[in-house]
């Protein structure tokens, strides 16, 4: 999406240890006329799949997730990071590795949110190692629900998570891929 | 605001420890067609009041803050609970007392996202001791703007939250206020 990746350029931070900041825009300030933009894109591309909820992953999915959620007239669920003392039915869970936070953690979402007949779209705004993607997925499996697809706003093609996933016969499809990252050299993107 | 106080009563849950949950359609699953009423309402109330950016805190505070932002035409800017490794900024820090998570914790926003001359609605799902709002205060006086007001969206106004912001002279307006709640008496609303 041109538009996305000309945003990157302009206004993404390469950060220490492989990160890309894009704190300006996507997840910590939110231009939120800008994620209108690709939510409406992330509806063009799953238009026709008959989703009637969309997860996603606290904190930084939910905006993304709710501003898509809009062209789909449907509702988000978001998994929780943590078991907080206010969730007391039942829980799916699942385990995250957490790249950017240098953890592992549990990730959970109640199973009155997530049924046999869901037809889940995942979005998130990133995609590396895939981690936060299978914990995901994990949980719709462990629903019975089905997965249609996932939304993803920035991709870092140069690692194993997307080509993992769309292994596993999921449609992944990623908004900008980025080929390459460094300070000295910049960001390039695939295709 | 009729609408939610309606849903409140058909979908709310009454927990251990004076909880409430609204996890059917606020902060778990968020109806999207849903609280973007809620976001208009905030919209009308607020208006004239030149807001130029909504300042929530992850991770439930954001889908409602994305949805408002729309009716406002202005970025959100939320407010994280930990220091991650990828705010390498500046940051404006202050804490919070969570009741539900009976635990205490820090919230950051990097000095980039809110600056003297912003006009900041702040936007929240709950308001009970204040704990939360009180913080994000905080972090608007530390970076020299200006706080237009508070809309939130469930206030448990038995408690001193409220009072006390609006003692500060900050305009808390809250879309339910509850004025009284138990397993056994239900729920009833202020006026």
């Amino acid at each position: 999406m041109k538009l996305l990746e000309e945003r990157i350029l302009k206004d993404g931070k390469i950060g220490q240890g492989d990160v890309l900041k894009v704190d300006s825009f996507l997840n910590h300030q939110i231009d939120v006329a800008f994620v209108q933009e690709l939510g409406k894109e992330f509806h063009r591309l799953f238009a026709d799949c008959g989703v009637n909820k969309i997860l996603t992953i606290e904190a930084s999915g939910i905006g993304i997730a709710c501003l898509t959620a809009q062209y789909f007239n449907c509702p988000v669920v978001f998994a929780k990071k943590t078991k907080t003392n206010n969730i007391y039915s039942d829980v799916y869970t699942s385990q995250v590795d957490s790249y950017t936070h240098s953890r592992t953690y549990d990730i959970v979402v109640s199973s009155e949110f997530l049924k046999s007949g869901d037809r889940v779209l995942i979005i998130d705004d990133f995609l590396a190692k895939g981690s936060a993607l299978l914990a995901l997925l994990s949980l719709i499996r462990a629903a019975n629900a089905e997965v249609v697809g996932a939304g993803i706003v920035i991709e870092k093609a140069y690692q194993q998570g997307g080509q993992l996933v769309r292994n596993m016969g999921v449609r992944v499809e990623s908004l900008a891929r980025i080929a390459s990252m460094s300070v000295e050299e910049g960001i390039t993107f695939v295709g």
